[in-house]
């Protein structure tokens, strides 16, 4: 049996995993708490649902059954092959209108679940990753409020994860639109796309490419100022640039004000954390009002950890349409960042107390003093062996497991921190850990990058 | 956007979502209390690696890139091509190789995930199921007690799903291979794939299957009157059924011995719920010694709910052999079977308390309101609209919400029980809902098939 990594396929190791356990409780939690109901889609999609978004329709993983080949292509057109979903979103659109009948309206879900892109693998950028999502869905409609909602359901869930401070950068693709369209550009995808680019290509290629969408260089330059806005005073300094330059109208006005509220609500719940940065375009060209993009502070170069935005258009059955807003943290990267950083648990296994065994014919004994711990809650296990003594505490040693318990062939036995030494009698039916030793806790190790 | 479910591919509801994820739960908090780590591998590994198990290659599905196909293909092998995971133990075993330098073994780890089989749908088979499996793997060694220990805990994590009392029927590799080569069946796998179909073909055409495999008319009847042995004292009958025929040797006195002392084990911590079945083979050749399969008392033509045994030879880098012990819990077909019999939660969101809204101008008041709530973990939502309050009110009452709170301008506000229609004044900082109302809990619908 050959061993191989795959790249783009990361796996964490068992104490990484119970950090990132511990984290999709946190996220879990908060979601509900703010009355979001799970849900959990299938991993496919038929491959007509996955390609109604053109621009990622590069990175699906199609499937076929291995005894089907050929079998399964007879004709069967695109529209019945099954490829692995990419994102929540699409699988949520295609949910919500199967299932719209039985929903109450507005319908607040999260769902945590791996998906899959077939992309070249790169820094920070995975084949198979974990994405944790809540969108509210309107039928028809959908209050605005929602917006600043959702925005601020996100930025609680990432500080409860105890990963250092976030910073959240919103924009409005009305006032951006209207911005694009008063510079000359009549196509405003061509322009936010352009717009998009910024951080990766500098000002003079977007200008370039603004140009090329129908910009005059003067028009070109107003937009580049635009994007340059940023943080306080940001949306008034918008609104008087397309005075100063005679852009006007309602996606100006209704996309300023709109953004303006945004981050004055936001900015009254958790001060500094959402800021307006008017460079944010997002590139999937679904979105219609506010777009989200959130960097760790400290490690802006790992790029956007919780991304979205409003859509009005994803979700229709041809005569009902499902407005929404939707954010989407990107668990796996924020991990590799933080697991390379050092932060793992504090040890390999949940076991707080290993009970020593006399001889193969007292395991029972051992098995005994063990159920008797668990059933309050602590977690235990019998050493594998009846080796002696010395080996079965250097067993628990390399597991990390702070506790070895001596069961007595009569009374209660001794129990051991083998950390300091410290051995006292103990009964299994009373004894207690202390509540840091209970369940292992995240540590900062060492870290590898 | 065409809406269509997918056959094999099983959603279920938010409402039964909760009511898995609280399984999900306990099966975590089991087999953690017992020591297990966690652990996720990646849904993929390569073609050569999951083809390595024969008889489950024409299950696989197989990935390919949409833009890469026809470039994907050329000059490589299937070693080179991905396959989505048909189970957990096949991902196991390749990642322990990989990972045995930094591993202390026994090492027993848990893992839930869903794994796909590309095969025809029927009752109760799913394209897409969710597996909980534990495994506790030894390096060139595994004590014999492991067999009885991880039988025990899914008993237990069983027993505490709360779906019903469960039978674990249990039988040995070495005592059925002991009779069968007894028997004249040299190639004890065609044998025990013969005892496999009893359920399915009735004991005539197994017992064709015998005679195939080498064993005479009267050795295929001691091979069936062994295979009907079943509950007390069926592993007394079999060594005395063995004897009665002049079969014997090391295989039948040592699998008689460890499927005795496994029943004898079980039946003083949980008395009944494991029981001696010899007609149990397990269709996968890899098994060497305990075999499973759990049936839900009442329910049994569902089919096994929790299968596994212990294999000698599955996982290993050529030198070193990892032998292991292992079960599987079929979540999905256990949710089947209890979301069919009308199992869901009470209600359809996390919300306990929905917060009504004056006019969108005090919905910062409901806000707050909502926010103190959550502080203190109670699942709060503010009301979409500032609609009528009849309206506020039928719209929690659709949810399932139990409490509506109203705001005052000035002071604490009043909260009401919509069940009841009590109605009393209230501050968020300190009311708090009776326990059974703070979030969903599991209730009996009606059934729907």
């Amino acid at each position: 049996m050959s061993a191989r990594r795959l790249s783009g396929f990361p796996e964490w190791t068992p104490a990484q995993r119970w950090v990132e356990m511990r984290m999709l409780d946190r996220l879990r939690d908060t979601f509900e708490l703010h009355g979001f109901a799970p849900l959990q889609t299938r991993a496919v999609e038929p491959l007509s649902q996955l390609l109604s978004k053109g621009e990622t329709s590069k990175e699906v993983y199609v499937l076929s059954r291995l005894q089907g080949q050929g079998g399964d292509k007879d004709g069967a057109g695109d529209e019945d092959r099954l490829g692995l979903h990419f994102d929540l979103t699409v699988p949520l659109a295609r949910w919500v209108v199967e299932n719209a009948g039985q929903l109450t309206f507005p319908f607040k879900r999260y769902q945590i679940q791996p998906v899959w892109r077939g992309e070249r693998p790169q820094d920070g950028r995975f084949r198979e990753f974990v994405q944790a999502d809540i969108d509210v869905i309107g039928n028809g409609t959908l209050p605005d409020h929602y917006e600043v909602d959702a925005a601020l359901v996100m930025v609680e869930a990432l500080l409860r994860l105890d990963v250092g401070a976030v910073r959240m950068r919103v924009s409005h693709r009305r006032l951006a639109e209207g911005m694009l369209r008063g510079a000359g550009i009549d196509d405003p995808a061509a322009g936010l796309a352009a717009l998009d680019k910024l951080a990766k290509i500098g000002p003079e290629a977007v200008g370039t490419l603004l140009e090329a969408a129908g910009a005059s260089p003067a028009q070109a330059a107003v937009c580049l100022e635009f994007a340059g806005l940023r943080g306080d005073g940001a949306v008034e300094a918008a609104v008087d640039l397309a005075a100063r330059h005679g852009i006007g109208g309602d996606l100006v006005d209704e996309g300023a004000a709109r953004l303006a509220a945004l981050v004055s609500a936001a900015g009254s719940v958790v001060p500094g954390a959402v800021i307006a940065d008017l460079s944010i375009a997002r590139g999937l060209d679904y979105y219609t009002g506010s777009v989200y993009e959130t960097e760790l502070v400290g490690h802006e170069r790992l790029g956007s950890i919780c991304s979205g935005g409003r859509y009005d258009e994803l979700a229709t059955d041809g005569s009902v349409h499902y407005p929404g807003v939707g954010l989407s943290i990107g668990l796996t990267r924020l991990l590799s960042r933080v697991f390379a950083n050092g932060l793992t648990a504090s040890r390999a296994v949940p076991t707080c107390v290993l009970v020593a065994v006399d001889s193969e014919d007292e395991r029972g004994r051992s098995d005994a003093v063990a159920r008797a711990l668990r059933a309050r809650g602590i977690p235990a296990d019998t050493a594998p062996t009846a080796a002696k003594y010395g080996r079965q505490i250097r067993h628990a040693d390399r597991l990390g497991i702070p506790f070895v318990w001596f069961p007595a062939a009569e009374g209660p036995g001794q129990v051991k921190d083998i950390r300091s030494g410290d051995q006292v009698p103990a009964d299994p039916d009373t004894w207690q850990p202390p509540a840091a030793d209970l369940v292992p806790s995240p540590v900062s190790g060492h870290a590898d990058s």
